[in-house]
C-alpha cells in the first residue's frame, strides 16, 4: 500500500465519521498504520469536518516524529501512537477516537459496559472497560501518553481483536480494527450497545441484565470462530 | 409470482429496513416465502446494505437446501423456515428479523411489552413476548433451530396474524406478515411502540399503564375486525 | 375559499405532518374547515403519505354526511366534526391527530403535562389535559363520537384558543388551530414540549419544576395578549 | 467590516440553528455586534427560518434604538443588548439564544449542569449556571431587561471567555462567542453535552460524576491556553 492510499483511506474514515453521526465540528480523529513503512497517517489537529481533504491528513512515525510538515497531527497522536506499538503486531491498522453521545456518557460514569445482548456478543468479547482515573500528574505531565498507557492497563490480559475498545473514564472510546474502517465500524457499534445498554440500565432499575456466557461466546464464535459461518 | 418478482420484493424491503433506521451494517434480514413452489428467498450473509443487489437474494427450500448456491444465506435462515413451517398455512409470507434498538432493549431486558395504549393494540392483539432463554444446549447444537423453537414455543396459544413479533431474550425482534412489506411494516410499528413503553416505564415509576381490554380490541377490530371501518 | 383551496391546504398539512416526524405509515390526519359551507375537508383512511395526493381529500358535512364519494374518510372524521361543532364559532379551522411519541407516552400515562418552561407558556395557557378513561360502553358504542365527547369535556371551562391540544387517554393527542398548518404547528410543539416535560420528570426525580404564573402568563401575552410585540 | 458584511453572518448563523437543530419554527435568535460602530445585527422577530433574508436582519444601537424600520427586532433584543454592553470590551462580538432541548431541560429544572467530562471542559470552565428565578415584578416590568439582569448575576465573578452559557431558569439558553458563528458553535456543544450529562444523572442514580479539576483544566487549556497545542 502506498502511502497516498493510507492517506485516501484515513481521509474516508475520518468523514464516515460525520455520516454515522459519531462526531461534530472538529472533534473525534482516525489514523491508519502502514505496517511496511512503520508510518501512521492521522488527521490534522482543530480542523472541520465540512473542509477536510487529503492534504491534512498527517504522516507521522512510531516516535511521533511528523514526516508531513504542512499541518500540525491531532492533540491525540501520542494516544494512537502507543496503542499501535502494542496493537500492530496483531495485525490493528485503524484508530478512532470520538466523543460520541452515549459511549461517552458511559466513559463519564466510569461504568464498564457488559455485555448484554446478542449485538455486543456479536463485536465484543466481554465487558467494554473503563480505564482507572489517571493522577495529577499523569495529567500534568504527558498527558496524552499517559491516556495510551490506562488504556493499554485497561487491555492487560486481553486480546485486543476481541476487545476493540475502550473508554477512557471522564473523557471518550478509542476504538481500533484491522483497517480504519473497522474501526468506525466498531465506534459504530460500541455506539449502538451503549445506546441500549443504556436503555437496559432504566428496564433493569438499575441493574444490568447480563447475557448468557454461551450465548455470547456462540455469537462471537459463529461470525468470527475457526468454524464462522456468519458471512460469504 | 415468478421467483424473480420474490426476490425483488425481498430486496426491496430488505433495502427499506435501512432507510426506516431498523438497522446498520450487515445487520438484520427479510425474507419471503412462495407458497406455490415452497420456495424461500433470504437475503445472503454478511452482506452490506449500501452493496446489496438482486443476485444477493438466496433461493432456499423449507428443508434449508440451498437451490441458488453464488452465496451463503443468513446465518439466522433455519430460524425463519422453521417459522414458515408453521405459519405458511395462515397465510404469512414474509419475515424479517432485526436488533432495532428499542424493541432490542426489551428483548435485552427479559420483559415482554404489554399494550399500553391504541398505537400497540392497532397492530398487535396483547403482550409481544419474549422468549424464555435457551439451555446451554440448545445454545451449542442447532443454535438457529432453537431459536425458531422458543419463538414457537412463545406463540403457543397465539393466532400468528394476531400477533406478529416476539423479542427473543437476549437477542432482539423477530416479525413477520403477509407479505415482506408487511413484515417490514409490523417491525417498524414494534421499533415504535417499544421506544413508547420506555418512555411510559420510566413516567410511571417503573410500572406500564396496560390499555383497557375494551380499547385496545375496539382499535383492532376497528382496523382488522369482521366490521373493520379502517382504510379503504 | 373555494373547496378546492381548501384541499390543498389540508393535503399540505397532512404531508407536513410527515416532513416534522410526528407520524409514520397511513397514521395520523389533519382536517380543515371551511366556515362559509360548513364543509370539512379530511384526509382519507388508510392512505400512506407517500402516495397522498389531491384525490384523497375527503369532503364530509357537520353531519358526517360524505359528498366527495371517492374515498371513505378517516374513521376518526366524528372525532373532528364533535370538535369543529363546538370550536368553529372561535374561529378554530384545522385539526390534526397523530401519535407523536412523547405526547403519546403521555396519553398512555394518563397525566397531565403541566407547564414547566416558556415554550409551552408560549403557545399553551396551563396543563394539556389528559381526559377520562372511556367506559366499556362507550367504547362499544359511537367509539369516535365519545372520543369527541371525552376531548370536549376536558375542555370544560377552557378556552380552546388558549389550550389548543388534548392528550386522549391512552390513545394520542387531538390538536386544533385557526387554519390547519397552525394546528400542525401546535402538534409539533406539543411533541417538542411533550419531551422536554419527560426529561424533567427525570431530572426532577418524578417532580415535575412547574413554571411561575406570573412567567408563563407574561410569554404568553407577549407572543398573544393586545399588547403583544412579538413577530411582526 | 461593513454593515452588509455583519448581516450577513448574523443570516448565516441564524440559518445555521436550523441546520444543527437547535430550533424549530421562528424560535430563536442569533445577534452580532460590531465594536467599531456599535451597532447590533439581530432577526427580526417571529420570521420563520425557511423565508428568512438577509432583509430580516434588523440594526439596533445599544440604547436599542432601531435603525433598520422595516422590521421589528427579535423581542429578546434588550437582554442581547445587556449582554453586549458587559461583554463586548472582551471581545464578544456574537449571542444567540434556543430553546434546544436537553440544555432547555436542563434551565427548565433550575439545576446547573456540572462538568462531567472532557467534551465539556474542552469549552466551558466550570458548571453551567442556571439563573434564580425572577421576581414577579421583574416579569411584570421590564422582562428582557431582567432577564438580561438575571444573566450577568449569574456570570458575576465568572470571565466570559471561559463560560459562554447561562440557563435563564424556567426559559433555556443565552450562549455568546468572538463571532456569531462561535455563538452557534458553543449552542451546539452545549445541547450536546446537556444530553449527556442527562444521560450522567440516569447512569449515577441522580448523583453526577464530576471530572477531577486537573483534567477539566488541562483539557480547556491544551485548547485555549497560552501554551495550547490543539490546532494548527
Amino acid at each position: 500500500m502506498s502511502l497516498n492510499q493510507l492517506k485516501e483511506e484515513v481521509l474516508e474514515a475520518n468523514l464516515a465519521l460525520v455520516e454515522k453521526k459519531l462526531v461534530i465540528s472538529t472533534w473525534g480523529n482516525v489514523s491508519g498504520y502502514d505496517p511496511e513503512t512503520g508510518f501512521i497517517v492521522i488527521k490534522a489537529s482543530g480542523i472541520p469536518y465540512n473542509s477536510m481533504k487529503i492534504e491534512h491528513m498527517v504522516v507521522v512515525d512510531l516516535d511521533g516524529k511528523v514526516v508531513n510538515t504542512n499541518y500540525r497531527p491531532s492533540s491525540d497522536t501520542k494516544t494512537h501512537i502507543l496503542l499501535y506499538r502494542e496493537f500492530a503486531k496483531f495485525g490493528i491498522r485503524g484508530i478512532v477516537h470520538t466523543h460520541s453521545k452515549f459511549a461517552t456518557s458511559w466513559a463519564q460514569s466510569g461504568l464498564n459496559i457488559p455485555c448484554l445482548g446478542t449485538t455486543h456478543a456479536d463485536y465484543f468479547v466481554g465487558d467494554i472497560p473503563n480505564t482507572r482515573l489517571l493522577t495529577a500528574s499523569e495529567i500534568a505531565d504527558d498527558y496524552e501518553g499517559n491516556t495510551g498507557k490506562v488504556i493499554l492497563e485497561s487491555m492487560s490480559g486481553k486480546d485486543c481483536l476481541k476487545m476493540s475498545s475502550v473508554l477512557v473514564h471522564s473523557h471518550g472510546p478509542f476504538v481500533w480494527g484491522k483497517t480504519p474502517a473497522f474501526a468506525v465500524l466498531h465506534s459504530e457499534v460500541l455506539e449502538y450497545i451503549s445506546e441500549m445498554a443504556f436503555n437496559n440500565f432504566i428496564l433493569g432499575r438499575d441493574r444490568l441484565p447480563i447475557i448468557q456466557n454461551e450465548l455470547a461466546e456462540k455469537h462471537y464464535s459463529r461470525k468470527f470462530g475457526v468454524d464462522a459461518y456468519y458471512g460469504q
